[in-house]
Formats: C-alpha cells, structure tokens, sequence
C-alpha cells in the first residue's frame, strides 16, 4: 500500500515511517523538517509542507491509500505555552489532513491521538469507554483533533481510526523529555534531579511498538473507533532514573513537581489487542538499554 | 461594570447585549458585523473586528472587567460544510479571547458553550456530570473552546465560566432555524413541513433568558465551572409547528428527518439554579407568540 505519514520527521513520525518499510508498504512523509537521512536511503519519499495548506497537503496524498496523521504539537510545555498554537496544529491541522484526503480519494486515516484525553480517572483501568475530560492545552486538542476527524467518518465517508498513544520513548526523543535529560546529564556524570518523589508512574510505550500499531491500524478494515495503544509495563520516574543511573553512574536527587505534568493512571489496551492484534513487543528494560546505547555513541561519535 | 460582548450582533449575542443593559452595566459588542441600530441607540459601543486578530480583540477589551464570549460558529449546517472554519473560530478564537483578556488584565471571561457537547446520553436528564461525547463539527468544536478556556484558568488564572446553552430562540433567528422557516412559511399561509415524524423534542430556551444567565454568571463569584442552561418545558417539533399554525393557519405535512440533527435529551439546569439562582422566566407560548407577533409585523412593515 501507499502511506503517506504526516509528521515523519518527528520523533514518534520517523518510527512510524520506519514500520511502514518494514511492512513493505511504500511511504511518503509529509513533514516542514527534513527526514533523517536514513530514511531516505531506504526510499521514503520527501514531500514538504504545512498542515495550513490544504495544497501542500493534497500534493502529499496524491495516490496514497492511507495517511497516517502525526504532525501538530505533540510537546505539552510548547502547547502549555501557546494553546492557540497547540489549537491551530492539532485541530484546524487535522481538518485540512481530512479535506485533503477526500479532495485526493484517500480514503482511510490514522490519527494519532493519546492516552492523556481521559484526564483524571474516573475508573482504571482507562478503556476507551472512559469518558475524556482533557485538561491541558496538549490533551484538549489532541481530543478535539480526535473527534473532528470522527465527524469525517460519520457524515463525510472517511474512514477513521484514533490511536489514543501511550507516552513514547525510543531514539529521536525530544531534547526536553525525561529520558533526554536523565541519559544526557547522566553520561556526563552529571547529577539527575526527578521532580517529586518519583513515585509517579507512566506505562511507557516505544516508539517501534507504536508504529507496528499504526501499520496494523492502516491495513485493517475497522473504522472510527478509537485504540489504547499503550504497553503493559508500569515504571515510575524513580525506577526509570535508577534505571539509567545502573548503565551511566551518576547522583539522583529529588526536588519539586512540575505544573503540568500528567497524573498517572493505569491503561488497558485490550482493545487493541482484540481489534488489531497488537502488543507490545520492547521490553522496556531492553528499549532502555538500547536508547541509553545510542545516547553514548552519539556522544562518542560528537567528541563531545 | 464594563462588559464586552462577542458576536453581539448575532442573535443570541445580542439578547445578551441587551440584558447587560437592562442590568445597569456598560456594554461594547465586538463583532465583525454591525450591531442592531436599537443597541446602539441605547448606547452599546461598537468595535468592528476578527476573532483572528489579537490586536483588535485586545482593542475591544480594554479597560472592560469582564467578556462574554459568544463569537463563532453557531450555525450546525455551517459548521457541518466547513469543519476547519468551526476549528478556526470556535477553538483558536477562543484561544485568541482569552490571550486579548490577559494581555488587558480583563480577568473574566463567560464561555458561550451548548447542551450539545453531551452526545448521545448515557442517563437523563443530563447533568454536568454526564460525559461529553461530541459527535458533531458543531458540538467538537464548541466544547474544545469550552475545554480549552477551562485550561486558562487553571493554569493561566483567567477566571472562566462556561454556560451550555439549550436551543436558543426568539427574535432575530437565523432564517435557517425551524422556527424562522415555520413562521415565515405559516405568515404565507404555505404548508408546513415537518422533518421525520415530528417527535423528537427540545427545552428550547428563549435568548433572554440566556442574555441574564450571562450577567448572573459574570457578576457572580464562580468560575472554572460549567452550567447548563436549559429551560425546562420540553416541546415537541410536532407541537411548535401545530402551535404555530394555530395562531398563522397552513397546512401541515412530515417529511424525512435531516442529517446532522442532534438527538432529544432531557437536560437540567439544577446547578445553575443553585448556583446563579437563574431560572428561565419565559414560558414558551408566551416566547413563540412574541416571535410570530414579530414576524407578522417586520412582513407587514414591509410590504412583503
């Protein structure tokens, strides 16, 4: 099949792509920033443009099959500081995504939404019965990027499936995230400080899992449903910092919670599971490893 | 005090305009269309602008103490036809509103939101409690903006209430909306036509009533809170057209039910009783007779 994956050069986009040639499916990514160059020796196509332009975006998905939507702002600091932004990318964005496969006959979309719609819970497991009460500029358009794209299903004839993302790690990472601090600071020697006790918890989900998901997702024939597709494992911050410490010695401190982090709660991706036959396939003990390896020989690899 | 109205030259906003008068406060309506002549004359401000424009939206607030955000699109047919121009102004306008509101200090800020964003009921009569499950470019949209300004109160201190609307009527409809096709339809003497079997059935809650729930709620002390208001006579289209036709006779005939009409639901507005002390105090054949009253005299004023 044709993919065209919007966001590709992204973190979680560039893993999705990745699954996408690994399914043997012909991918384009349609991203403002340059794919890596490994992506493109092995055949991903290059298509550069702006979630604004629905022209950019028809010129993307000319052809394809399936457009699996990643782009928008998936950094909550940058969404917390600039919710209109976060409301332009992630919900006028997804709207173009949509008009533009049905000015181009794609017919089938794959959004990428996440797990942080359900807000505090209600219950736990979250399933996707859970009602969402999104709380953050972050989650509160991702949603609504969610179910505008479901209208599209219901009155408009595309075919749509949210995939509700647990918290991605892998290489590629974000600069600011939780595991780019904690390895950066730590192969330097560097003290890591975890905010609050760390006893908070994430079911962290990797990325190469994620794309398998996307690709089973794309090829199967359910619409407008939404996925859970988050992995089994549950880690504090603690154990994760402990974690890295064990490969990369270095002291741990504990200081102050960070407003606008998401409380923790426990995710059930059965549905998933039934419906696409996913699960996980990273151990979390092995991504890490492989994540905190890549972090040294880039380092190495610098001088730096 | 000093209040600014958002599309207080649409139909709503401009029931609320004249309640903010009829309060003893000062009133500038800001909207991209020119505000009724009778507002004016009662010394409404005018200031002409776009929800895309912070700098005429922070034009419009300045030294105000309080906006009452009804902009954007209210239309369900419109916002069916061009879901990203729902996005553009229900979300990212909200998102620049509530920007303009910080940037000029004006502190609070009453969300113009609809029964709507409940969705399919899971339990009646709908409470604030009940889940949101939007299912609609119209509904999506207008609970993100609701979710959305929620954000900037808790985490950027703007104080925001945001009030579910039931069907709003009474005088200057859009000539789309049941009643203004009814009535104008009926004045004719033409036949009626229903939409499915005429069963389905609404609180519809007349816009005066909603013009003083917005000034009870931004004169009052609450805030990150979300209060339905909802008058509490249920009417059947069935019974809106007989009682049309009995006061303008036409002949009445049932058709087949529209796509994209929203499904009946019995909605409470205990908590904005408890909490604002509001009650709708026009009873609908008192509201309906008014309107055709209305109709009957703008025809014979004009000659039509």
């Amino acid at each position: 099949m044709r993919m065209v994956v919007t966001g590709g050069a992204g973190f979680v986009g560039r893993h999705v792509a990745a699954a996408v040639l690994e399914a043997g499916h012909e991918c384009t990514v349609f991203d403002a920033a340059r794919i890596q160059r490994e992506l493109g020796d092995r055949g991903v196509r290059q298509e550069f443009g702006s979630l604004s332009s629905i022209e950019e975006l028809r010129r993307a998905f000319r052809g394809a099959d399936v457009v699996l939507h990643l782009a928008g702002v998936g950094d909550v600091y940058l969404a917390a500081e600039k919710p209109w932004l976060a409301a332009e990318a992630n919900v006028l964005g997804s709207a173009n995504v949509a008009e533009a496969c049905l000015a181009e006959c794609v017919g089938r979309l794959i959004y990428a939404s996440t797990w942080e719609v359900y807000g505090h819970p209600v219950y736990e497991p979250l399933d996707e019965q859970h009602p969402t009460n999104p709380d953050h500029p972050y989650n509160v358009t991702k949603l609504a990027g969610e179910q505008l794209l479901m209208t599209y299903d219901s009155l408009r004839g595309l075919s749509v499936v949210a995939l509700r993302l647990g918290t991605a790690y892998g290489t590629g990472m974000r600069a600011n995230s939780v595991f780019s601090v904690f390895i950066t600071r730590a192969l330097r020697g560097e003290a890591i400080t975890v905010s609050g006790d760390g006893r908070q918890h994430r079911q962290f989900t990797h990325a190469a899992d994620i794309g398998r998901a996307f690709v089973a997702a794309a090829t199967s024939a359910i619409r407008h449903e939404a996925l859970n597709i988050v992995a089994d494992e549950t880690v504090t911050i603690r154990q994760l910092a402990e974690m890295v410490v064990a490969e990369a010695p270095a002291p741990l401190s504990f200081g102050v919670a960070r407003a606008g982090d998401i409380s923790p709660a426990r995710v059930s991706s059965a549905k998933a599971s039934a419906m696409l036959g996913w699960e996980p396939r990273v151990r979390f003990s092995e991504g890490l490893h492989d994540l905190i390896e890549h972090h040294r020989s880039s380092i190495t690899a610098d001088g730096s």
